[in-house]
This record gives C-alpha cells, sequence and structure tokens, in this order.
C-alpha cells in the first residue's frame, strides 16, 4: 500500500529546518520554572525574566534521538491492549464535550458521570473502537473529583484502554491510585498500567502554560502513559497556510517532545495533531472542515519522517443534529487520515464543534471507524483471489453466485455494516422509513439495555473503591424503568409510489 | 501529490496478463454480427456459431496503443469544455434514475423532461459539477423521442458539457441532429461536437449485446464522443474477490477498447467502471458500499498503467433519504477515487442506489464536489507560505489575524461551504434548526427561482428545434406560482439548553 501524500521530501526538510529555526531563535515562553530549569539543564538557552526558552537544534536532534517509534494503550483486559503504529489505525472516541444530547428527550443538556457510565457501557461493545477518550465531563462531580468522576465511570464500564485529560498532578494521583485499586495493587498496575493521560502541551503560539507542562513532566518522570495534543485555531494563532501552521506546530510539538525526553530518556510520544482552521468569514471554530484531514495528512508524513506514531483529532463536525452534514464530516478527515497512514484517530461521537456527544451519532461513527479499517485493511491479492480458474470455467453469461469462493467469503469479503440501510425503499418504507440516526440511537440504545453491564468491575473492587472515596458517583450504566429512545425524526415524507427496482443496461 | 494505491507494479502486471489470457483462452460472447466481422478482420478468432471472438494478446497491444492519453467532453458554451486528465478530477452528476423527490410534495415518484429542465437548469449554476450527466428519465416522453426527451431539457438549459445513454443508433441520430440545430449547421456542430454519450459496452461477465455495441461502433466510426461503462456486480457476475473481479472488468474494458479502435483509430477513451458488490446476506444492490471506493482505487492504477483517464461511478448511496448515511457514503468513495488519482467521476444528486434523484441531496453533492476538489487541489508550499517572517515577528503568544497573510488570504485560504453549519448551537436554533438537506433543497429552490434561465437556448435556436421535432417536450424549468420546497423535517427537539462556548486547554 502506497499512502497518500502532499509534500516532497524537500519540503518535508524545509518545515524541519524552520521548526529548529524558530525553537532556536524565537523560542517559547515555558510558564512552569521547573520546566524552564530542565530546558537549561539539557542545553537550552533560558531568558528567567521573560520566561522565554531558546532550544538549539543539537538539543532537539538529541532528544528526537531517544523518542522510542511505539506507543502502548493498555486496557483493562490485556486482550484490548494496542501498540501503534500497527497495520490498522486505532481508532478512539473524542472526548470532553460539555454536553449530551440526552437519549429519552432528544434535548442538549449538561453531561453527568451516569452519561460516562452509559457510554462506556456502549463503547466497550461497538468494535470499530479501540479506545475509550471519554466522551463527556460529568457535571454532577463531587467537589475535589472532577476528573474522578469522569475516570472512575468510564474505567468501571469498559475493558478498552481509557484515556482523558485532567487538570492538575494531584488530580493525576487520584487517578492512578483509582487504577492501583482496581489492579489490586500498586505493583500490579504499574505492571500493565491501563489508564492513559492527555495533555494539551502547548497554548499556540508557542507558550507553555504552568499546569499542563507540569503534567507532561509528571507523566514522562513517573512512566505513566500519556500523550499530547497541540490545538492551534489556523488565521488566528498560526499563519493562515497549511505549511504555515504546521512548521508552528512543528515546533509547539518538537518543544513538548524535548521536555518529555529530558523529563525520561524514551518517553513514548505520538505526533498528535487537532489542526483547525478558523472560518475567517466570522472566526467560526470549524473542525468539520476539510482542511483538518488536509493537515492531518501532512501530520503523517512528518510523524513517518520523525519515526513516531502519528494521531490526530478527525472526523469532528460541526453539525448540530446527525444530518447529512454530520456524515460527510465525520467521513471525509478520517478517510483523507488513514489513506495518509495516520496511526490514531480521535473521532466517534460528538456533534457540534465538540460540543455535545450523540449516542446515534456514536454508532454511526463506529461503523464509519470500522469501513476506515476496511479501507486500510488493504486488498488481499493472489493468485487465488484473481479466481481466474472460475472466470474460465463460468464463462461468458455465467452466474458466480455459488462459486465455492463466492459460498466460503460471502459475508467476509466485503465489509457487512449494521445500520446502513440497504433495503429497496419498499421495504425501507414499510419498516418505518427511519434515518440511519433513529436505527444508530436504537442500536447504542440496545447494548445498554443488556445490564448488568458484562464488562462492569467485580462488586469486591467497586466497594474497594467507594470505601477509599467518600462520596464518589456511582458510575453505573443501569436504565430507568420504561426507557425509550427519542424519536429522531424523518426527513422525507414516508408515502412513496409503488415502484420495481428495475436494472438499467446503460447509463 | 503521491497518489494513495493498494497494488505493486507486479500485481497490475498480473492483473493485465490474467486479462489476456481471458480475452485469448476464454474470449466474449459477441451477439452483433457486425463487430464479430471487425473483431476477426482485425486479427481476432471468431466462431460464428457460438458467437465467441477471443482476442489474442497482440491484437489488444496494437489496439492499445492507439488509444489517446486524453479525452474531450465539450459544453454548448466553450469555456466549460473539459480535457481529462487534468489537475483537478472532472465531476459530473449521476444519471438515468427513474425517479425523483418531488421538490414541493417530497414524495418519490417517477421524473419527467420538465424534472431534467430544472435538475439541469440548476446544474448549470453549482460550481461543483463539471459536466451534466442526466439525472433522470423522463416518464412524459412521446413515442419515439424517448432520449431527446432527456437531452433537449437538459441541452436547453446548461452550458456544460451533456451526456447520457442512448437505446439505439436511430436515437443518436435524433441526438445529433438536436445538436446541428442547436450549433446553427452540421458542421458548426461537427467541429464542437458539445453533446456526450454513454454506452453500456459489456454485460457482464464477457457479453457484448446488440444495441450497445452497435453504438459503440457508430460513435466510434463518426467520432462522436462517447465512453463507456462496465457495471458489474460482485459475487453474482464476477468472483467475489477485489482482484477477481479486478481481471474479469478489466478483460471486458480491454474488449471494448479494441472495437473502438478497430472502428477508428485513436478513439477516445476512459477507463470506467460502477464496480458495486452485492451484499450477499441478501442480495442486495450495494453502490454505497465502501469497496466501490477501493475498486475505483485499484481502477486508478491499472488506468495510468495504460495511460488513459481513469473514471468511476462514486457517492452513490443506498439510502433513501438525504441523512447521515447518504453524507458518509456520498463522501467516502469520492474521496478514495481522489487520492487515488481519479481524472472524472459521475456522483451527484441520486439517492436510493440510482433509483431518484433528489434536489437537496444535488447540492449537497456539489458542495463535497467542492471539497473533493480542494483535496486534490494540493498544498502551496512555498517559502512565502511557511510564514516564517510572520510567525518570527508575532512571536509566542501573539495573534495572526491581522497579519497580512491573513487579510489578503481570508476567504481564500480555506474551503467556504455554503451548505455546512457552522454556527454556534443557539445561532442555528434560532435559525430554525435546520438540517443541511433543508438549506440545499432550498439552495436549489433558489436557483430555479431565478426565471428565465439565463443559460436557456436563444428563443429562434429553441423554435427551430420545436419546428424540426413535433410533439417535442416543453424543456422549461420554469416553477407554477406559489412553489414552495416541502419541509424535510428536523432530525431532533429544536429544544436547547442554553449554553456558552467555551474553550478547553486539554482534551
Amino acid at each position: 500500500m502506497q499512502c497518500f501524500s502532499y509534500l516532497e521530501e524537500a519540503a518535508l526538510g524545509r518545515i524541519h529546518e524552520a521548526s529548529l529555526e524558530i525553537l532556536d531563535e524565537v523560542g517559547l515562553i515555558v510558564r512552569n520554572r521547573k520546566a524552564r530549569d530542565r530546558f537549561a539543564r539539557h542545553g537550552a538557552r533560558v531568558d528567567e525574566a521573560s520566561q522565554r526558552v531558546r532550544v538549539p537544534p543539537d538539543v532537539v536532534a538529541r532528544c528526537l534521538a531517544m523518542v522510542p517509534p511505539t506507543i502502548t494503550l493498555r486496557g483493562r483486559d490485556p486482550k484490548f491492549d494496542v501498540t501503534l503504529p500497527r497495520r490498522l489505525p486505532v481508532i478512539a472516541t473524542a472526548s470532553s464535550a460539555p454536553d449530551i444530547v440526552d437519549p429519552v428527550s432528544g434535548v442538549t443538556r449538561r453531561a453527568t458521570s451516569q452519561d460516562i457510565a452509559r457510554i462506556s457501557h456502549v463503547v466497550n461493545e461497538l468494535d470499530g473502537f479501540d479506545v475509550f477518550s471519554i466522551s463527556v465531563l460529568a457535571e454532577d462531580a463531587p467537589d475535589g473529583q472532577f476528573n474522578l468522576s469522569r475516570f472512575y465511570p468510564a474505567l468501571k464500564n469498559c475493558l478498552k484502554p481509557v484515556r482523558t485529560s485532567v487538570v492538575d498532578v494531584a488530580e493525576a494521583k487520584q487517578i492512578l491510585k483509582l487504577g492501583e485499586l482496581i489492579a489490586g495493587s500498586a505493583e500490579a498496575f504499574r505492571e500493565r498500567p491501563f489508564i492513559t493521560f492527555g495533555y494539551c502541551s502547548v497554548v499556540t503560539p508557542l507558550t507553555m502554560d504552568f499546569d499542563s507542562t507540569e503534567n507532561l513532566m509528571f507523566f514522562a518522570e513517573n512512566g505513566v502513559t500519556a500523550y499530547g495534543t497541540v490545538a492551534p485555531m489556523g488565521g488566528i494563532n498560526t499563519p493562515l497556510s497549511l505549511p504555515g501552521m504546521m512548521v508552528l506546530v512543528n515546533a509547539e510539538w518538537l518543544a513538548t517532545m524535548c521536555l518529555a525526553q529530558m523529563s525520561r530518556q524514551g518517553t513514548e510520544m505520538i505526533y498528535n495533531f487537532l489542526p483547525v482552521f478558523a472560518d475567517l468569514r466570522d472566526g467560526a471554530y470549524a473542525p468539520g472542515a476539510i482542511e483538518v484531514g488536509m493537515m492531518n495528512s501532512i501530520v503523517c508524513q512528518m510523524a513517518r519522517a520523525y519515526k513516531v506514531p502519528a494521531g490526530g483529532y478527525l472526523g469532528l463536525t460541526n453539525a448540530k443534529v446527525s444530518d447529512a452534514q454530520a456524515g460527510y464530516e465525520k467521513a471525509l478527515s478520517p478517510l483523507l487520515g488513514a489513506v495518509s497512514g495516520v496511526d490514531f484517530m480521535v473521532m466517534g461521537g460528538l456533534l457540534d464543534a465538540l460540543m455535545s456527544l450523540d449516542f446515534g451519532q456514536l454508532a454511526i461513527d463506529d461503523e464509519i471507524a470500522r469501513m476506515i479499517k476496511t479501507v486500510r485493511g488493504g486488498v488481499d491479492f493472489s493468485e487465488a483471489a484473481l479466481g481466474l480458474d472460475d472466470i474460465r470455467r463460468i464463462g461468458p453469461g455465467g452466474i458466480f453466485a455459488d462459486a465455492p469462493m463466492t459460498l466460503e467469503n460471502m459475508t467476509s469479503a466485503t465489509f457487512m455494516p449494521d445500520l446502513a440501510d440497504r433495503n429497496l425503499r419498499e421495504t425501507w418504507a414499510e419498516q418505518g422509513g427511519s434515518t440511519i440516526h433513529q436505527r444508530a440511537l436504537n442500536k447504542s440504545m440496545a447494548i445498554l439495555a443488556q445490564q448488568p453491564n458484562r464488562a462492569a468491575l467485580p462488586a469486591d473492587v467497586d466497594a474497594r473503591i467507594k470505601a477509599y472515596f467518600p462520596g464518589i458517583v456511582a458510575g453505573d450504566s443501569s436504565l430507568p424503568e420504561g426507557w425509550v429512545p427519542f424519536d429522531t425524526g424523518v426527513q422525507a415524507p414516508s408515502r412513496t409510489r409503488r415502484q420495481t427496482r428495475r436494472r438499467r443496461t446503460a447509463r
């Protein structure tokens, strides 16, 4: 398989060189004193008065040589552990929306820890997703348990790798304690740390804030699995061009990488971005734009040059409901990333520019994720696959429906969707004339109706957690009596003229 | 730009060799006597009793060397002429659906010549489409004017290249006469033949029927712009594997190519397919499947090896309404084709597995087409685009919104959608909480409301046509009084909690 790519080798080299020039000449503002000291100790030039850190090319090169080519994300169940790069992209849900489309009322409201439990339960059962990046915030979080109220219901209901960000090191320690309680001991957790943290390493342009930087160093020093995301807004805090954004965020990633390697040589990394351009007609944040996919394609090229896994926030949409816009925005950037060789993508479940999760969209995105993997799975080319003997034997005007190759592979040769409607119009209309969103919402709710969640933590472990963290949220995915998903509406009149399907010999 | 591709050189060579073996050993059934004679005269082995034609490799090689590397499709206005390959893919509407979603009632019904006039008017104004491939059939066609009733309203209302198929040579002659009447004379039309014909060259597997083959020869002999499409259904009439389908349809295309070159050396060709696999759970025709895009990727590789433009039916959907399924099925295969280097794609307007046109979907597909072109437009890499001076000048924590590069390129640096919603949720809700389908339908109808159509044929030309073809359909795109597009429905309750957009520092 040959990846799609935009840039020549020379252009990649020029972006690298230009980023080095920026790091060396312009440098970054680093607000964390400990980080400045660390940069200084490893050869960067630091000006304390302006908090400016300038990193010479040789320091960058030395750190870059320390970056391992892989990263492993672990699940509560080891069978879900993933090491990237692998042949297929690793696909995660998108995270940290404040809101959720209530699956019963259909109204968008603030999300809670119980929503997280339910999303986690569903994500555990959707094969397209390899990683549960915690989709929403928890408005009901007790004081002092902000992200604990997210990690706990997530980990309780899902065996796959779970990840999201924390505010500060104190929170990170709380979450790691949760991991130890689940694992049974600190040693057991250290052996298989099944929690992954995210952090926003740099505020573009060229600024490392206090807490995120402290987190980065804490994760690296302690060998805690974590990776950063740089999230620029082109035209606002980067130049308004794809190469210009790339130069700037590449410099920012290199700075992040340096500090991580200075904190512990060999710290695992992902070359990971959420590269959005503003819609400058009104300044709107446009993560659904095609440029996000185009930028990710360049990101993949740079990551390959650096021999580090490529990641990206893809498949985001500005649509408020799961309409055709949501459909194509969800499809375009993940596919563009996939054909460009992306190793990791965060893409599932969110609507409205990362503002809300929708259970229907979550199941639709799972189906898109599985198609993306089908594309990356490649084409099995072999002499047998050519089917030459069958073509010879069956000949002109013949039929292949009962050939052995057909019978053996009839449900494996092509992708078999659960949600995409392929019925005749009459059948579709007789079955209610639904949109895919209704079918998808029903699928998520059917998963949730399977109670108790077979993936849930054992009762004794759960009791241990509840005893250790008094007042912790319930974290159950259970449903109230009589729970019925909302009617997502039909887009067109369901009346339809009776019609027969006819094949046309020419178009 | 480096294209995405699945196969190694050796695999392409093997597909070519295997196709040659099939043509030489198995051959095709050719039902048209004149075609058999022509094959025989040029070195093929013909068995009259079985109508079997076997084409030796040296004959194929000789014909292949005659194929020109380009093809030109002409419009009524020369400014719309396109010669492919060009940098951007040439994008056409999809054609020949029997039905239309009535834009007033929303009910799906048989299409008429007046629908064609209206679609043509809209397509003429949608910049994403380079070619109007006549979207629907005309139920109201008078006897003896079946495709005249499609070409006339199409040509009357659109300055872009217009194409579709005809049943037989008599029909083709009628359409060519229409072209002459529009051009003013036979000579003027011959100089700029602005009509393109399609034909289904082969009924898979390996059968050339009478009329299509007669058409093919007629078009080639007379230098009429035309190209064929092979439309297999994998697992039914080809082996159930991508390479197996490719071998078979490649043999079929090579046979088509041979007959075209035998009819007139240098006949322009497109390496063009509609490669659909059946969903073998129930035999459903699945043009929305991801495999259509994957097959097209291989098609693009083969076409490059043959130095002939690559084409494909892409962006088709099985969805009955313009929901998220329509959105992602419309997006995935066109993008996969585009990154694989496709030169020509037929993708716009149809729902329900090529059964019906929808005016809303047409405008949505125009927006997708323009995004596909943005992807293929590439990344402008230059020293200026790196914006290094701005990055140096603006520095850490600065803002690029008022940089000269931003101000100069604010509406050109990124794709500016017309239909994709990027508003805040509150704004979207206040404006009615529409789906993109409603906005798209309204856009098409707003185009149609501009009457008379500025692209319409001059009255004297039109009078000439009406005089020559008594009883011909009206062909006008005008609207009845009080025409209002139907309400496509809202997918989710429009009530929404008041919420402020907040940026999160970490995900």
